[in-house]
């Protein structure tokens, strides 16, 4: 242990605006609206509000894989929200998820716009509107659950523990690290056990194999916080098999697109989707690209 | 930040069984389980296995209020693990709940046993198998789903992020407590702004609730990690009304008593509940203890 503390907490905590590490800017004690602005609302029934986090890419592939299998009341509208820049904050979109989180859709396809709020909860309310990638067998039906609300409880610790830790807190701190390290591994080896024989976590491919693939799945795909090699994501093999064979599906790498404004490769960013042709315009754009 | 560190993590992560302070014990970065272990089974068809800490009470509220509504079917047996002696890591456990955390349910009531596994999926689960405590309303139901898992995603940093670093961990590190103190405070404000003017979270009391009291309902009635003053938990006043509405619920205070055997409160404990006449005796001890 080499961050030893004479740290002692004041009697009540008061908020320090200086501290916060990469995220300080969008962290905040504070919930509401910080500014007014209206969301945009474009010409399908659903609209979403959301960025290519593993949080926002677990709905749109969702989406893209309820179109996929012929479902055309997913068309949607996907608008994106500059979290780093605090869209999240606006007025309208607070009134859409009261947690200023991504993502947030709002169903317009009732008498009046419905906002659902929290991935798991969007995905679930997504699968029943269609009927589609939930077990029809009521036993896997309630795995598939049991697993949905895992990933909804494991992911914090991955992504506000591990992930903050180890890649974006302003300095390293050891036993936050190895907490949250340990946690993951462990969370990993849940999932690996599971998987063993297994092409799905619960029967057939449900909600639940997209909701952890977004963020277990990527991450051992060495998707996210460069953090393959410590965590020796190779060594669990079933997940990555899994995430492999998931991460082939043509519907998930264009949710995978969808309202990206981040990382290298400019063909994989369709910060907006308002339509299925807007993909055809970034496939153009890679033919361009390796051509040239 | 007087917790300066010269830390840098190493290439791969390793397990040092040394550290890891108060729960040290029972953190592991391995699933599966440490030992043979059958579950009991009692005799109605929903068998919990489960303690008192505010995931486990979730679901004894549910289970005490539906039985409270007249659903005579939620009867159940409440079986303790004492995570603490390790009881999550029992074969039979881990078989319940791959994930090895309280509580898991097992559901006797169909051709075969089924298993389910974490604490928003059992209650969305006896919800559904009973009809009760989700609102009609589509659109409430909508909500209060939003809010069952804005609990489920919100409570780690909660628990497993204020609640350590504040209450647990082996030193006071500022960063991690800031961090988690702030976000705790913003989910506060987040109920606080939604209770505004109402009575119940989506319509009408329902599993959202329950849920959410669990947590920041008892964290605003000062249960959780010695932390009221240190969170100013008095000034949210709206949450302060709602979680002492529903602490004055006879269901609640029973489903309080379930698989505890910790605290000051003897009255309060009844470690393992296998039919409503359990709660008597307990009641009787209390009166005994007022009259001595």
């Amino acid at each position: 242990m080499t961050d030893k503390t004479d740290y002692t907490p004041p009697a009540v905590w008061t908020w320090d605006t200086e501290s916060g590490g990469k995220f300080a800017s969008i962290n905040r004690p504070i919930a509401g609206p910080t500014h007014d602005k209206e969301l945009p609302v474009g010409k399908h029934p659903l609209q979403l509000y959301s960025l290519a986090t593993p949080n926002g890419v677990k709905v749109t592939v969702l989406l893209e894989e309820l179109l996929a299998a012929g479902h055309s009341g997913a068309e949607y509208d996907a608008w994106i929200i500059n979290i780093g820049e605090g869209a999240q904050f606006g007025s309208g979109f607070v009134g859409a998820n009261p947690n200023s989180k991504i993502p947030a859709l709002m169903d317009h396809s009732g008498d009046s716009p419905q906002r659902v709020f929290e991935s798991g909860a969007i995905m679930l309310h997504l699968a029943e509107k269609f009927g589609a990638f939930l077990p029809s067998d009521p036993s896997d039906r309630t795995e598939a659950m049991s697993w949905l609300f895992w990933q909804m409880g494991s992911a914090p610790y991955l992504g506000g523990g591990f992930g903050h830790f180890y890649a974006y807190a302003p300095e390293k701190f050891e036993y936050p690290i190895n907490r949250f390290a340990m946690e993951t591994k462990r969370q990993l080896d849940v999932l690996d056990r599971q998987l063993d024989g297994k092409d799905w976590l619960a029967g057939e491919y449900s909600i639940a194999d997209m909701a952890i693939w977004a963020w277990y799945g990527q991450l051992v795909l060495g998707r996210l916080y460069s953090a393959a090699e410590f965590l020796d994501v190779a060594s669990y093999k079933n997940v990555v098999r899994w995430a492999e064979a998931i991460d082939a599906r043509p519907a998930v790498t264009r949710g995978r697109m969808v309202n990206r404004a981040f990382g290298d490769d400019l063909s994989m960013q369709l910060r907006e989707r308002h339509d299925a042709s807007d993909f055809e315009t970034k496939t153009q754009d890679k033919l361009e690209e390796n051509a040239s």
